[in-house]
């Protein structure tokens, strides 16, 4: 398979609370599917633990590597959110106190009533030379420094604070999909799927199949960013479909 | 926060319909909880796309840094099923046709009464050196090579392969949790809840804020291998949620 040539990014989820079993992913459909809007393909997504030089280690295996890197977790005033002074390290930066962002948390505090005590002040300390990413739910802001976007955890909020970014982000052309479904079997067509994805090099054909409790049920999706040739291709592939017997959908 | 030492696998998910947002992953939840059953912690998930080079150099990656490492998709009949010969490629083996397998295809396809053609045939080659893994739904195996466990994408099936390998794991202690609740904001609670972390080093302390239509929800979780430990731990956390007002649950 051939894969469509364009902006990448790579989505570090650090969560102790995804690899426990604890909790089931939220964002990594969301940025998938939101970074596809913007026309950056999701290239990779890592799932790490809370510890600063899985942290470390892995921003920088990624960074350079991808045009963007986002992170959710670890950004809130608790011991376990250790991920700003891990992207310090990471970039051999100093871990300061952000004034805006101190103002931002003030505010906030004295809006509900409570204090801004030091757990709290955590949440404004960023690596030197980031920028802040608003967050319009908590106000506890996110940050960017370099090509890396971090983020908060909770879905709400990480989806917030990348509506804010949106906007900075500079994708290549915009990849468009298209589904053909059938009831057949992977076997049947498998070789003749092949030989359309050969024809299309500039096309990413996938399949996939499940099962339901009529039997099987097949989807070959294609993706790319030429309407013309998605549309040619899944012309051919639903004549394919039909040749094996099946009923394209 | 520290982290229970003890027998620890990473995750390689295969699937560009991950990546692309097409289809939310089922299989990191199961997996999380099934190794924790085993006394496996799992260390790192990693979302990769169906391209030869991204497997290869993930597999060598985390082949030697976990003591176990599962693969899902790309085990199928159709042309970006291509995890086998990328894990041969990684072990520096050859793909071969495996008698056992082409068997069990073979029968597989008789009694459906459909044609194990070249496409399904590629299902019958494993990496040399490696021992099948059974598929009680749908007979295509897996593979283990060394400490690689390779498995299908499709949730059922991965459970099903999952539990034929599970006696074969050498795990360490199981991970038990205790969850205290309550419905205070973290900041009120962060710093009691880091020195209850600093005196009980053997376990992880997690602290997942959320919200409700009626505030704030705090979910602190405990994780650790000594039952007494937790329990005294969560009591001391309990105490803390109603010193500062809360009422843990």
């Amino acid at each position: 398979m051939t894969e469509p040539s364009r902006i990448a990014a790579c989505l570090i989820v650090i969560g102790n609370e995804i690899l426990s079993g604890r909790t089931r992913d939220a964002n990594v459909a969301f940025f998938a599917t939101a970074l596809n809007e913007c026309g950056i393909r999701l290239g990779e997504v890592r799932v790490i633990s809370d510890v600063e030089d899985a942290i470390v280690e892995t921003v920088n295996a990624v960074r350079s590597r991808y045009d963007y890197v986002f992170t959710t977790g670890g950004i809130g005033p608790t011991h376990d959110d250790i991920t700003a002074a891990s992207i310090a390290r990471a970039f051999g930066v100093r871990l300061s106190l952000n004034e805006e962002a101190r103002e931002r948390l003030a505010a906030h505090c004295r809006s509900r009533g409570v204090e801004l005590n030091e757990a709290r002040l955590r949440m404004a300390h960023v690596p030197d030379g980031a920028i802040l990413i608003d967050n319009p739910i908590s106000v506890a802001p996110g940050f960017q420094i370099g090509n890396v976007f971090v983020m908060a955890g909770i879905p709400s909020v990480a989806r917030a604070m990348f509506e804010t970014v949106r906007a900075r982000l500079e994708g290549g052309s915009v990849i468009r999909s298209r589904n053909v479904g059938c009831r057949l079997f992977e076997g049947e067509i498998a070789r003749g799927l092949g030989e359309i994805q050969d024809a299309w090099p500039d096309l990413e054909i996938g399949s996939y199949p499940s099962w339901d409790d009529d039997g099987p049920v097949l989807n070959l999706v294609l993706r790319g960013s030429d309407e013309a040739s998605l549309d040619r291709a899944a012309a051919e592939i639903a004549s394919l479909v039909r040749s094996k017997g099946g009923e394209p959908t």
